[in-house]
């Protein structure tokens, strides 16, 4: 799925000479995606809402327009790469709709002739999960699970990183997201990284950067490939949404520590994926009205297949995930309590276009001072049409 | 005038082999056009404003970027066309200005291997009026007419919409604009509809969809062609933006619902056009600070003729519009009485290149809680810079 | 280095006919460039900071994005040269960040065939100051003095100007950007212009425009290059942002005018480059709590060295910079009396990618409502990573 290929396509470029491109629409590439969403058929609780995952859920939501991007990307040279996506579906205020905001702006500088060592400057993915570092254009449920894209929102922060990986695993790394095998692009064997800790498209709140590093090698067993990988981050968050009246730490400011283990087994043709990460940072409490420093645990297992049907690929998925803690980046370090239960199907009909159907069976409590006791379950049929273009 | 040609293109296009083109820039098109205007000579009455015409109108206006469009396009494959157009002259508050935001991003599947029938999903013009319908980049008088424009604010929603047109007729409606004859593209000859009908760029609202229906042939007769067409929509609108003491509906929820008659003689060399609608919606009573569920009716005549000269293209035109009823988007629901008689010539030296000079004579009621009484009119000379990329 | 040519390159282009090119990818050419800073090592004073120059300065600045530029333009006919460069690290509030907003947006109208009589619609350059019109992407410090940039935030405005240059110089400007030279790009010998006023993406705020006028003449003597330059303008200002208590001008509105002369010897190897501009605006009195209407004044000069080395090359550079005046574009027109002294080197190791560091010794005095008495001095090494593409 030539439509797909992201930063993973690097190695094969790098090897030929970027001088003998001359024109620019060689050197620069132009492609994209988009989302579709309806989500209020079968609704059972209208009051059932996830406003990372999807803002159109539940009460007064109808289309949504999820995702919309246009990835403007290239090896420039020899050793340096670039890639800027602005997601078009953005909004600075939550009403004025979208608005064109960058995801990732991030440039590549390699340290050595074959490009194995590299050094990414801009914001860009924090490698901590491995759905993390899976682009939503291949990722089978709708949206990521509570328990580790709590982690960073959009994923994403501004910094600089570091990354390794030898020549063959780097195009391993391609191959797992060119042949539609849905991997996470290439963030390394190795990573590490310094960066802001605010997330995405935000100011720096205080001194100090956070601290990230993972560990992640796809093995390949016979036909077969997995990928287990290790993570963790660290570094102090300030909590800047905070309702009149809630008591916070001084500077409104929190450790932010995590470690996660990754386990992936590449459909082919079954799958399996599963995440888990504990940490420790703010959440809301009712009781006190107070945002604590709380401990907070999460995770997921994806199980899916498959399936050619005359040229049309179908993936049925079954994914249950839950997460017990504070979103930092919500209003008051809103406190969470999730589990929820996804059964779907990815259809494929040509290579542009994807419809997603999701059953969602789940139980969701988010509160914080304005909605302090807030426990919603339900069920509801999610339908998403995907473009890549 | 190859630059102009939008959707319309699709068909000569969905008839090539699309995998025959390998190279991203040979599946995605640019192109846009700007418009920039100066609204102050020869102005009689500096309170004679139009906020959804052009906010550069009347007192403090000075040169306004009105659109800045930039348009990314493709048959990327047999069955699916994407049009994504942001625009680089809006502002998510009104005076933090020229921020890119999407007025376009659909996605058209076709249902049939000829596209005669296609799904439409994603944030398009929703198909009510010719004059809606038609590029502003064709358009001779600088803005809409109030009385059709004030149906949808933008022109646009987010939803899906089915159009179907025979094929012969889909080049015909390419004809249309890539002659220079200033069509509206292809919505096809009958069109349907379900959108979230707060307009573009706003979250939805209610549980409730708008529909939306309309069937407009474009008939030849002879050398000449003429488009008649019928269209209605009917929803629940939610008025957002409520002075403090106004009372409104519950939920400030009111019903929307339209129906117009268009017909169009495209100018060989004589033009004419008239549309008509009549309806109900939300609208301000200055007398008891209520916003009101009122009727509304408003409509336009414009003649024009086109004239060849040395390769250059002159459009000499006349239009009269007017409009009673509110205005659901604006502040209050804000009421508008409008009469306006517009004189003009566009001018196109080169394909590239664009002046419109118009001299409009207008009167005005436009009146909100912070503006009960406003009664105004006057004269101005408007001017526009076209450029076609 | 062909990748950061601009307007300058229209002269070749406008020579050829356009009418061969017929596909979009020839007639429109996109290339870019990105900023990524660390302003936090060796810093002796984290209340030392600069709105204008790097909102990462001093306190709680991390890593930032300064500048995220794509730039669409073409020679689209003999006639018409457009030029249209949103920047992706903009922020409508100054919390949600990195945004796509426009920098340039103009179309340039050739009056004769070889195009050295232009008139420029739209947004861009004001022309005055040389190092105002000298692209961040080839400027050797940082940031732009605070004398001359003060005078137009963001350097642009929205108008029509008139530029004047005969065709040797309209190749030479071309020569002196395309060589590496760092010249300021094609404003032409002669320029004059009408504009709104308000600086870069703001609403006009009364009924006149502001008018400039510039002449500077690339002068070539043996092998070396002089550019001396004069240029002036004169408006009314409006102060939009002025704090509650603070007494201004009836409309908050002040004469604004400036007079600058400008003087370049290109890097040959060695360069100098000053400026220095006197006029009078608005500026907050501390004393009084009052924007009054002051004089102002302020320049820089410039020394530095080009030096080829193994294919890298370096330009070791001084600045001395100061200024005395308000800022009108900022809070209450804050009152600024700055004294910097600036040590760096950039260092190009190959045309894609720039490494500035440079050592700030400085001393400023910024004061406003909330700020009465603030006077700060200290030192910081400033660190940016340019990425050509």
């Amino acid at each position: 799925q030539e439509t797909k290929i992201d930063t993973a396509t690097k190695v094969p470029e790098a090897t030929k000479p970027a001088e003998a491109k001359s024109e620019w629409y060689q050197k620069i590439n132009l492609r994209g995606y988009a989302q579709v969403r309806y989500n209020r058929l079968l609704e059972t609780n209208q009051d059932l809402q996830c406003e990372q995952c999807d803002k159109s859920w539940g009460k007064n939501g109808g289309f949504f327009l999820r995702r919309l991007r246009l990835v403007f990307s290239g090896q420039i040279s020899n050793r340096l790469y670039f890639y800027i996506q602005p997601d078009f579906a953005s909004s600075p205020d939550g009403s004025n709709n979208n608005f064109g905001q960058i995801r990732d702006a991030y440039f590549d500088l390699g340290l050595d002739t074959e490009n194995e060592f590299r050094l990414r400057f801009g914001q860009s993915k924090v490698p901590y999960g491995f759905e993390n570092m899976q682009s939503s254009q291949n990722r089978l449920p709708l949206d990521r699970n509570d328990g580790l894209n709590s982690a960073i929102s959009n994923e994403r922060d501004l910094g600089v990183f570091f990354y390794w990986a030898p020549k063959k695993i780097r195009e391993r790394f391609a191959y797992l997201v060119s042949s539609g095998l849905k991997g996470s692009g290439d963030y390394g064997v190795f990573a590490l990284g310094a960066y802001n800790g605010q997330t995405a498209n935000k100011n720096e709140a205080n001194n100090q950067p956070h601290i990230v590093s993972r560990f992640s090698y796809p093995i390949q067993i016979g036909k077969q490939i997995i990928e287990p990988g290790i993570q963790a981050y660290h570094g102090k968050y300030v909590v800047s949404s905070i309702s009149t009246g809630v008591q916070a730490k001084p500077q409104n400011q929190y450790r932010d520590q995590r470690a996660a283990a990754s386990f992936v087994l590449y459909p082919q043709p079954f799958g399996l994926q599963a995440e888990y990460n504990i940490g420790t940072g703010p959440e809301y409490n009712v009781a006190t009205n107070t945002i604590e420093q709380t401990s907070l645990r999460g995770g997921y297992a994806l199980a899916s297949y498959a399936l050619k049907f005359n040229k049309q690929l179908f993936f049925p998925f079954v994914r249950y995930h839950f997460y017990d803690g504070g979103k930092k980046f919500e209003r008051d370090a809103r406190t969470y309590k999730v589990k929820e239960l996804e059964i779907g199907t990815e259809w494929q009909p040509f290579k542009n276009f994807e419809l997603v159907t999701m059953y969602t069976i789940s139980k969701r409590r988010f509160e914080d001072a304005a909605r302090p006791f807030n426990d919603q379950q339900g069920n509801l049929l999610r339908i998403q049409f995907q473009f890549n273009y």
